[in-house]
């Protein structure tokens, strides 16, 4: 969804739910450090939801929805 | 999108129409069994929209699309 | 809102409110099967709302609210 | 959120989680038996949310998010 | 969208548009006192968005977009 | 919806589909020239949704989903 | 919701529906006298829908549903 | 957002948030009122919020928040 | 709104609306070509909503409503 | 999402990005023709947002995001 | 809303506002301690808003909506 | 949006867009300390969106689009 000066390229959007102990940055990398395994040129990511899990009255992990867009290449 | 036990994953997203002529349940049913042909470790899903056709004043096909959540495998 | 086979046409966009003892399929082929006494070449519905009425703890009536979209004739 | 003859009640909303393994309307329900141990006078409920559990390719369980009305007695 | 006690019947769903010089309130009525001249059994009606024309500094109108709900009689 | 200069009228609101093999504006049109055979009056519309068929690789039919509001005579 | 001066507090949001034959203004006022006789310190409102039922071409009672803030005491 | 009878003109729209003690109506007014100090050409709004302040269980202050559409001079 | 080179800068969005006799696209243009005679430096726009105004069965103006991003120099 | 007449199928929904310097409509295609290079059977899109870039005053690019629905091969 | 492995209990999620001068999870970290005082078996959370009090053109204090799902125990 | 102890004044919310490499709430503050340049009197923000850029699998910034109110002095 970004306006980037790569503006010949095609993005496909891809949805990923991350997690973290630490912060919401840190599950939005989480997210686009396992994804990076498989895909090549994630460009932008936009965050969708924030959640988590509650234990005995603290919050256990962040979980963050994000929506990656990468440049199909050509 | 759920807040599971298996806190470490990172899970992709996918988006779904399934369709069938019984039940909403059954259109949701059906498009997660076609996609598990391909598709291990679905998680969950959420129902996004429900749809249908009409022949004659009588609903034909439920069709129902869906946001289904899987595990990547590290 | 369907893509359909028949191109051609202009539909229009009806929306209706229909009610089930039984169930939400129920409540929305009720809708239909009234709505149909009047309008002819009804195609499609899409689901906006569901919701129910309580007695004594227990769902007595479903309640859905419907677009249903119908060919313009020639 | 009805607009029902009981005119002059106000109204509190309260919002439930319901899991059934069968079906929609049965999650609904199950999340109201729970809620009438406590809550008397609930008169209506509203769907905001269709979801479910899947284990190997099936769904296990639907789980629906209402928010239910009840009338603040006098 | 009501729940009300009529049950049994189908409603069907209108937008109207009124305005007034005066309120809100005044806005919703003369949208109401208009359609009924052609439609019966309107139940119910649901505010969709609230605008308006400005001349010089001052509100000239207020505009009322309604849902409207009225009962297929059988 | 809109805050015309004709502000004593009151408006309904119709939802029409309208389709074209060549622009989003075509399929605007379309529409609205099929309603206008039956409805007199038309003064504005509203995008709601833009969609489209694909064969082969190509866009086969622009598919605008419109709110289009006329005057309701005295 | 509000960004007030006790920064320190924690917020509770309760929902709310209120109704009168008057206005919307005293539907908002009918809800919270009616809930303030449970809860002190409410603090702020935020009105989500405005809807009302009518009988005979008038509006018989409008019906506003509202989020409630309140404080939870120390 | 209006379909005025000016259609050469171009729209900028302003985000404004009014109150009063007194009633919804009159807290939008106040919006506009102010903004007439510095912005000539206004020439319709949009409600997009309401809100208020609560004091001992009674409606304190209204507050609306708006959209406000005003034609940029040639 | 977009995640362009420019990384440093802080952009501020405004909303305009434009409207054009023949396309959605000119309306969009003349939006921009009159905010530049005030605003250097704007960056991408976001469509929010897309109208226009019917005479005789024909669209007579498109009307597009638009968010428009631009960098505050430092 | 529509409702087609190949109601056995299950679909599945990607997300595109797709640009031109021409129109929307060019957009929407450089999208789908960039995909159809590795995607068979796509069936229809959705327009989820249109966005664009502005170089000195004027339009550089359109910037459609689509939804776009394909079969899935049994 | 979580799809969490106690399929059988019943939710019921709250709605709070937390607020932190430090950063947005401690924020929401405080709303779930208070609210730990009087309610066990807190679950899971989503952040509806998150929003925040400026003085003298720095951040106050942040300020995040939340909604709060817990069990309701057998 | 807020409901602030000064309910007398008028509001303008601004809209705009930080960024960082360090933190959502670094970003936040960098919109805010840049607009503070030339806007008294800001007194709370609203976080509309939160987004991002990536460079070989890492967020290189974070770019946060923020509502921002400030008093309109008499």
């Amino acid at each position: 969804m970004p306006v980037t000066e790569m503006r010949d390229h095609v993005y496909k959007i891809l949805e990923l739910v991350g997690s973290s102990e630490k912060s919401i940055e840190d599950a939005v990398q989480n997210a686009i450090t396992r994804a990076s395994k498989t895909i090549r040129e994630m460009k932008w990511f936009e965050v969708v939801q924030t959640r988590g899990h509650i234990e005995e009255g603290s919050v256990r992990h962040y979980q963050v929805t994000l929506r990656v867009g990468f440049t199909l290449e050509e």
